[in-house]
């Protein structure tokens, strides 16, 4: 165990941190830039690289210690609970058939663009699978933020997104033990095997989260009677991490089963107590994420890379999400500016593109310079949602304005 | 760094225990019971000795891992600083001189009665030292719960236990310091060194509470100007533990500091929005320091131990707090049923006990037996203050009513 002076030290850094997020995101709220831009910063300038970095009197001014990561973690978890909060099972099933085309060709397009994209490059097939993996999954996180910021996470194309991102996750799930099998077991894998490695996923998902929207409101209800708030809230953030580790043990990611937790307490009397607490604690955890996501990012390598193949990696991934995600969503939403929000809010890329960028490096599959371009991919797309999501909301709301002050 | 699986499930052994806290905390309340008690006995009975100690699938079925220590640790903190909330700098100037004479007297009278009691037993100066000691400071967290649980924070004899242990626990400190010198170093101190040491800590606490006091509502309200609430508890937070951190370097405890930066706040603008907050935060981290506190005793000890012994340590132990800190309360608070409140409040015993005890265990100055007895007459007096203020609010509460209904 740490001693005092260390623990509270740690708690120090992270109370800093927590601050600073704040501040720039109130600067940007000033500025009119999207707010979630603030924390990421934080985390390229107090990060490890920059300003964190800098040793005084033996020890880094701010330190991303232990403690750091693992608030930042639950914070990833709690956002999206939050998410699922937002979302009802039988909106989930309204939208099902939207999502789950949206998911579908989103994760393909951008997996085979990618494979091409790097084949046409001349790094052969193995290279080409980790860098259209890499750029298969969607990070919901910042989108996720961004339309909480504009009040928009009601909307149909806010729900579609929800919807595609968490089977998204998923399929991208499996596609990882694809190209483990493969790459590192050597394995040749058909395409049956692989169709029934998604299935298996798939429905075992869909089981949990058809399960638990009838079963959690009762319980949910049944703890309400008792009239006390803080033993409901004891309950509700017991059911987000306990559906977090059992969907890691499920071979889902924690996030999807925090999504699953929180849909099915939507769908009970008390979701809208759940969504103040969860929005009052959070401070302590989900800025974090996003600090933790910019110091991830080396601001040094960008002097030592190859700009020409970052450039096009990034303008793959983000044309192959645009048309993966954007075609499916207006044959759906019948609007083509709603099906466009529903591309640029599936644009960001996170963990698991650097999970299989990472598998790329670790056998020595792709070269330095091409994870350090896949890194840099991830952050640019990472950047972009929020400024494209943000002008489109402002547009059409300026227009509706107009609408409302031209009529007689 | 933990991986994913070890991390969540660490955080749900943490989300169960604060679950089970409430949930005997709820059934508490039914069963007119302080709630309080319902988190310690949690952690005797979950807690690593009982049934968090057996094994199951190759771990604990609950585990106290780092997490549950660290989350407990930044509890006790976050309950300073709540109950500095409840106290502004001209009321703790107020009651000052009450609460100083309390806070002397209540620690004075039981390390003197408690040395005594030791040399007539037998047990020589040295142990003696480490008996007094460890009976000397007051933990305040219990009764605190206690009170804010009855509604009775804003109350005369409330704030002059308040301030009483705060400084009870500066002066504790010094006597650790002291008992140290005088026992692992050798050193034989004088009275005038003793009193040197007590002043100079005394000054350093008193010269932050003011300099803090005129510091940190101005920049509350500065930032209350942004009109921002997520940066303002940030700020809050950052305040809370950064004093946390700052009075620890200065050798007092973090719990004083935090306390500090609580009652600084109680006098800006923002106050009822910080209270709020932290009431609202809180059920991550204050819960878990009482099931710490509970886990932290070792049930099968009762079975081997000097019950005389422990029931001689525990007479001495409460009647010295209650004479110690009872007489100079009646004489600035001149009423016999509050002066006998606060020394209800002021009975419990915690960490520095426990300190002491530990440093005359590892010097061999005292046996195994009175080290079990001491740890367990720190555990009967953190149990007893509940149940008596209780008793003695409801007492009032109900003679107020038969007052009203006796009226014409």
């Amino acid at each position: 165990m740490m001693d005092e002076q260390t623990l509270f030290r740690a708690v120090v850094d992270l109370c800093l941190l927590i601050f600073l997020a704040e501040l720039s995101s109130t600067v940007n709220a000033r500025l009119k830039i999207p707010r979630i831009i603030g924390p990421m910063f934080t985390g390229i300038l107090f990060g490890p690289h920059l300003i964190g970095g800098i040793v005084l009197g033996g020890r880094p001014i701010i330190e991303f210690n232990e403690l750091v990561y693992t608030f930042s973690e639950i914070g990833a978890v709690m956002l999206l609970f939050s998410a699922g909060l937002h979302m009802r099972f039988s909106e989930l099933i309204s939208i099902g058939l939207a999502s789950t085309s949206v998911a579908l060709m989103g994760v393909a397009v951008p997996y085979f663009l990618g494979l091409g994209a790097a084949v046409i490059l001349g790094y052969g097939w193995y290279a080409g699978m980790i860098i259209g993996g890499s750029m298969a999954a969607t990070s919901i996180a910042i989108s996720l933020k961004c339309m909480g910021e504009l009040d928009k996470l009601e909307t149909p194309e806010a729900k579609v997104i929800l919807g595609a991102a968490v089977l998204d996750d998923v399929l991208a799930l499996s596609l990882v033990s694809v190209i483990l099998a493969v790459i590192v077991g050597g394995r040749a894998i058909n395409t049956f095997e692989v169709l029934r490695l998604l299935g298996t996923t798939l429905i075992v998902w869909f089981l949990l989260t058809m399960a638990s929207s009838r079963l959690l409101p009762r319980i949910m209800n049944w703890v309400t009677k008792f009239g006390e708030i803080r033993i409901l809230e004891a309950v509700a953030i017991l059911f987000c991490f306990g559906y977090a580790s059992l969907s890691g043990r499920l071979g889902l990611s924690p996030l999807v089963g925090a999504f699953v937790a929180g849909m099915a307490i939507a769908d009970s009397g008390c979701h809208e107590r759940i969504v103040e607490f969860v929005e009052t604690t959070e401070i302590f955890f989900v800025p974090l994420f996003f600090v933790v996501m910019g110091g991830s990012m080396n601001p040094r390598s960008l002097f030592t890379s190859d700009f020409a193949l970052i450039f096009v990696l990034s303008l793959v991934a983000i044309g192959s999400k645009l048309i993966g995600c954007g075609l499916p969503a207006v044959l759906f939403l019948k609007d083509r500016n709603k099906a466009l929000r529903v591309g640029f809010g599936m644009i960001s890329r996170g963990e698991i593109g650097l999970v299989i960028a990472s598998i790329g490096i670790t056998y020595m599959i792709i070269s330095n310079e091409v994870y350090t371009a896949l890194i840099l991919m991830i952050f640019v797309t990472s950047l972009l949602p929020p400024f494209l999501l943000r002008r489109s909301y402002l547009k059409e709301d300026q227009m509706a304005r107009q609408t409302v002050s031209d009529e007689p």
